[in-house]
């Protein structure tokens, strides 16, 4: 499948978002409870798929992710600038697909055009019981040289049912799978069953 | 790539619609422009990547639309019911990856949900001289067997500004390229020069 469809899609998207939202700052919040809300899910196709093995630390779980760019956007990521604790780094993208064919406005210098990346790492993880905190340190859109996305780990989480995002009619489109959470990668549960799984929580309604 | 991501994508997009409109029928409308505005922008990355040649009459047309389902969705579609006047035809997709995982609720059943893909292929034909009506006949969301688009070709344009969706704001984020229009495949131009016009048209303003 060609990405540029998705790219205009996604423009889209954030063209009625900057339509809807008064401020930047509730787009870029929104961007992101939308990507977190497709992340839960994502993690889903992800672990089916690419049948990524157990993560035993987050050195893993940054492969996993760099994996996960070059399956869904087609990209190879850089993995680096990790803190001395280790449990913070970032996945650079030489190129960002997408923003490409994108301009900010000066009125729109806010805005965290692809946003929606931070949130589904974020709900991706969460699924496999990893609350991480997501956020852009670079942004070619922006003047800079690279797209950085910075990565920390915050906790590992028990096995429960996962934060409902604040609006339940934007998450409706995009529901949490109906199972709790996806069988954890970080926790060392084995995957194969994954396919198993799928018909279980692959419908989700548009309300 | 994989296609999971864009079909969330585009399930937050209609989500997003159904909360800021009152009613089904105009989501179904903005979808409609939305995708025209699309189409005029993947015209150029159809023309510039697939190669597809002249177009001599609608069956050849036809056939390019084909190609482009299989190019940007990943799906072979067949192409049938041609009118006795040979002035229409449908496109039938056995399985429709935009609304793949989607469930209808009961009150949005009027909802033309991947009526995106109608206005993608009025604005990508418009952009090649060709006005068309684009419509669903059949829907697997409403419980048909197939999902069946039926495309009409309604004129011949002749070479000009292509006209403008009404609501600005919205076709702003996916502006018709600088130039007039997409060089013709229908009205027999070659698009050997397609390349050296992207830079030109591939960058648009989000606002």
């Amino acid at each position: 499948m060609s990405g540029e469809l998705f790219t205009l899609t996604y423009g889209s998207l954030v063209a009625q978002l900057l339509k809807d939202y008064e401020n930047v700052d509730d787009v870029n919040r929104q961007l992101e409870r939308m990507g977190y809300n497709i992340g839960m899910r994502l993690i889903e196709d992800f672990l089916a798929r690419a049948n990524p093995g157990r993560c035993y630390d987050l050195r893993d779980t940054a492969d996993k992710i760099q994996q996960a760019f070059k399956l869904y956007l087609g990209v190879s990521p850089s993995i680096g600038s990790w803190n001395p604790g280790g449990d913070e780094f970032s996945i650079v993208l030489e190129t960002n697909p997408m923003a490409e064919f994108v301009e900010l406005p000066d009125h729109c210098l806010g805005l965290r055009y692809s946003n929606i990346l931070a949130g589904i790492i974020r709900g991706a993880c969460e699924m496999v019981q990893m609350e991480v905190m997501v956020w852009f340190i670079a942004d070619q859109l922006k003047g800079d040289n690279v797209t950085e996305i910075r990565i920390k780990f915050v906790k590992r989480l028990e096995d429960a049912i996962p934060a409902v995002a604040e609006e339940a009619e934007v998450q409706s489109a995009v529901k949490p799978p109906s199972s709790t959470r996806a069988s954890p990668c970080w926790s060392g549960f084995r995957t194969e069953d994954r396919d198993s799984q799928r018909p279980h929580c692959s419908a989700h309604r548009v309300e």
